[in-house]
């Protein structure tokens, strides 16, 4: 054979790669949120054509240092506020390294049983943090994005009875829900899954953002009198922008009423749903077909994690399941084969993770980190009401702050863009990073609290931040 | 904040983890590459509620030992003959140890450029290994699986026009082809993307079980009759079952002729091209619309990384993207923002581990361990060519060895049930894994060679517990 690093050299470089993610983790503060580089600029860093020779192990760490760290926008920063949080605690980091040491590939229960089990285990035991009942099964996907994506197909399927013919079979065209403010992979999914952008109904909200459950009954209603089928509702805990939660009981309502599927996105709340109090927010929630949280968002828990939990697993396998005879194994039948519950076939042990977050914190402590996020927030936003010339433009149902700042002496658009500016310079100081982003066509600035490292002084920094950028730019 | 683990405890546990897999890897021969528990087992040593309080982390050594180890089957092995290789080389996981470490999540280039450039990099180098020309342009996915379910989605909108109604637009139906051994991935991409199970053509192969392209012709000039329209062909290079290669050049007439989308998977032979004697092997590539090879199989890169080359981003991002305004950022426009050339919105940092690997190992050494496996597959099929009551039953073109032991005093189904026998022996056993298949309805023994440390020794005494195997049972 040929060398390549051999234990030793791992050990060695492995204990100072682990050395170096905790000096990063404990000097992260000093370094700049958001990456400062141009376009271009690391790319130009590395050579155009592979190392015909190897033997560059030994400078990893170097070529991490130069290479990557001037190109990274450390989502870890205790001054993290854009997107959603993604964080990843020591404890998943462990995860993650003994997921690729042990390099297993668990498509089937026999490919490796343990990585089956104990996510059957580690998903169950997240149900029950969350409140939900034992009428849910669950299974870890990549993304909210794919579990979505996951869920129309179903709900395409369970409409359809499975038709030979697919979507190509000529009834009346298949139709799906959703409000005005949920996340664009409800959008792409119902594209990729062949619906057809003609075919996806957007839902007027309320005034606090929430789907309005006459304006879904409508759009049902003048559907069916079209000839067409309404298949799918999807319903949001927790929108992107604002963090709105639409009412599932009342869409319950309608989807039991004319046989169609519920879907609830609560990529971002569903980490909430561990402190008992945050739960009458997806009331009805028992009454959807699926839904999807994120244990990788504000949970602690490296990307990428989803749980998608549903209520009838048999059906889901129908619509992911394969046999080929080269993947039939003498277990089956009396296993779950993972491989059939998702759209890839292969997949890593990701349930160590979670279950290494769990054995490491608890779930007291993470409860005690969402009521701590919760109440960043409030004090934020209690902050902002007061003050004059900003405003906070949406209710402040967990951990995200939509905020504006309304100048006396400025109208529209000046005063969108000036908050646009605020945000770029903001970034581009690097000791703080949030999201732009539009409400009703007008700029604000979009505030998510929940990294790990978070606590009310960088939360307080941030808000002088914001007051100086103001003042500046 | 509630205590979780701080630094330094993340320091201790982290070298103790790095030199248990270190331990893990040396002593690997020694262990039974397939797991021999039974169903529930795993699962059965765990609490059926989540831990309330933390401070487990000190015990996630022991918990490996006690409660997973038992329930791996080790993929890196070098006895492990089963599927296709899947391996992590020491490179990788300190690849995967640095993704998880700087925990970004790429899904625009501003959330963490070096994510992004770095994979534009490697990507090309891997395009480059391969020997492809630089009209196509690569992207990292999951798996081949998730890459064809995409290309087929692309290949559907080409041919739809991006019609706003999607498939549900009433015009005559789209129809894809493969051959009958295609991966079983095609199916199930043709049944998710929702052209419906009786729109794929199952094309018959020849006696190397190509791809017949005069069955393929006349499929499609029987469906152009009937009013149907067909859209796009999968043509495989190294067929699941017996590697076995479509004619790309003979379908690729086809395909331009009639305007189809072409897709190859390339799974497992894309590692096979930096080889470049194998290159004849699918001579036509560069007539494909995109193609999928993944370094997670035989390249030594951990599971899971995939590479999907197209020759079109733009209809790729036209297909896939999506621009809500909480993810524009300052930079759209002049860089790549990879959440539009895929499924998922959020992604890791996957390109670390297949650079890592280049570094270490250099595309010299990676040549020279693939020619090492074709050769140990040739010298196994020369051996059990020579051998009474033993058949190789497929063509060897790459390291999958398709066997079958013929006893003169047995007819079907007996050899079947006997071959069957053969293999849950040995891989009971534990001293090699090996896949049980079916060709043509018989029972087959399917030896699939490649894992990083597995050396002419380990498929001599596989060949010898094959012929004890049969003396047995």
């Amino acid at each position: 054979m040929v060398a390549v690093m051999d234990a030793e050299q791992f050990r060695q470089l492995g204990h100072a790669l682990v050395d170096w993610i905790a000096e990063l983790r404990e000097t992260m503060e000093t370094l700049p949120v958001m990456s400062q580089v141009r376009p271009g600029e690391i790319r130009a860093r590395l050579p155009v054509s592979p190392p015909e020779h190897g033997g560059g192990a030994g400078d990893l760490i170097a070529r991490l240092e130069a290479d990557v760290m001037p190109g990274i926008t450390h989502w870890n920063h205790p001054s993290f506020f854009a997107y959603f949080p993604s964080n990843s605690s020591y404890a998943s980091i462990l995860g993650d390294l003994a997921c690729a040491g042990l390099g297993v590939q668990g498509m089937s229960w026999q490919t490796s049983p343990a990585a089956t089990e104990i996510e059957e285990v580690v998903v169950d035991w997240l149900r029950q943090m969350v409140g939900l009942s034992d009428a849910w099964t669950g299974v870890i996907q990549d993304t909210a994005s794919t579990a979505t994506l996951g869920a129309l197909i179903c709900a395409r399927e369970r409409t359809l009875g499975f038709a030979p013919k697919g979507l190509q079979q000529g009834d009346g065209a298949l139709v799906v829900y959703a409000s005005s403010d949920a996340h664009s992979s409800v959008d792409k999914a119902t594209r990729l899954a062949g619906f057809g952008r003609a075919h996806l109904r957007t839902i007027a909200t309320d005034a606090r953002r929430a789907l309005r459950v006459d304006a879904l009954a409508a759009a049902i209603e003048h559907d069916l009198a079209a000839g067409l089928r309404p298949c799918a509702v999807v319903a949001t805990s927790g929108t992107t922008n604002t963090t709105a939660f639409d009412p599932i009981d009342g869409i319950a309502d309608l989807t039991e009423r004319h046989g169609m599927w519920l879907h609830v996105d609560a990529a971002m709340a569903g980490t909430a749903m561990v402190v008992p109090e945050c739960r009458t927010l997806w009331h009805g929630i028992e009454r959807a077909d699926s839904l999807v949280l994120n244990p990788h968002k504000w949970m602690g828990v490296g990307f990428d994690l989803s749980a998608y939990y549903c209520r009838d697993p048999q059906h889901l396998i129908r619509v992911m399941g394969t046999n080929p005879a080269f993947l039939r194994t003498a277990q089956d039948g009396q296993v779950s084969n993972f491989r059939d519950w998702q759209i890839p076939l292969g997949r890593r042990f990701r349930a160590l993770k979670l279950w290494f977050v769990l054995l490491d914190e608890g779930v007291a402590a993470i409860r005690t980190r969402v009521r701590r996020d919760l109440e960043n927030a409030q004090w934020l936003a209690g902050e902002i009401k007061a003050a004059p010339d900003w405003q906070v433009v949406a209710p402040v149902a967990l951990q995200t702050v939509c905020v504006r700042h309304v100048p006396v002496d400025l109208v529209e658009p000046a005063i969108s863009a000036k908050n646009l500016a605020i945000a770029h310079h903001i970034n581009g100081m690097g000791h703080a990073y949030l999201t732009p982003s539009l409400l009703d066509g007008r700029q604000i600035l979009r505030i998510s609290i929940g990294a790990e490292r978070t606590e009310r002084v960088h939360v307080a920094a941030l808000w002088g931040a914001l007051r100086a950028a103001a003042a500046t730019v």
